[in-house]
């Protein structure tokens, strides 16, 4: 009778979050901001431009900060910024 | 004759950046949010669950990094924010 042993690999994952905050870049009409600058303008204040961009806080396992980096960036291309008119900044930190 | 003397005061205005960030209160629903983690799982992340929130970054002026920063608390208050269901964090960097 054969004998089979098994290995077992522990990867421990840890818990991360994400930060990805997407932007239109620089020359694309941002029609919401100059809105909000009007408003706010109209409201008194002395506001000079206002730009707005959508933040994702992605929360997720990986093995490393570096790992879960990538991933972000991963994501960020494929799905959550749109690389043809959208700029997206990554912060993670572990939680 | 009476001379009047006149007495102007500068008043020296820096230009300051503020970044409002306006996020869903906890206990309302986030139906991007979970479309995004939703769409993420499916695409082979392990994610754990995703927040979306809009962030403004706005050009002002005014006169110290303390008064822009009770500026934008109030431009949170009128405009950009619903007190009601939101929470905002507001950070402020001179320009």
């Amino acid at each position: 009778m054969k004998v089979f042993k098994s290995f077992i690999f522990s990867i421990k994952l840890m818990r991360y979050v994400a930060k990805i905050e997407v932007s239109l870049k620089s020359g694309h009409g941002n029609p919401e901001g100059e809105t909000a600058a009007h408003l706010l303008k109209e409201l008194g204040y002395q506001v000079e431009k206002v730009d707005v961009s959508k933040a994702y806080t992605v929360t997720l396992n990986a093995c490393s900060s570096a790992e879960a980096k990538v991933t972000a960036e991963e994501m960020s291309k494929r799905l959550l910024a749109n690389p043809t008119k959208d700029n997206y900044t990554i912060n993670v930190v572990e939680q």
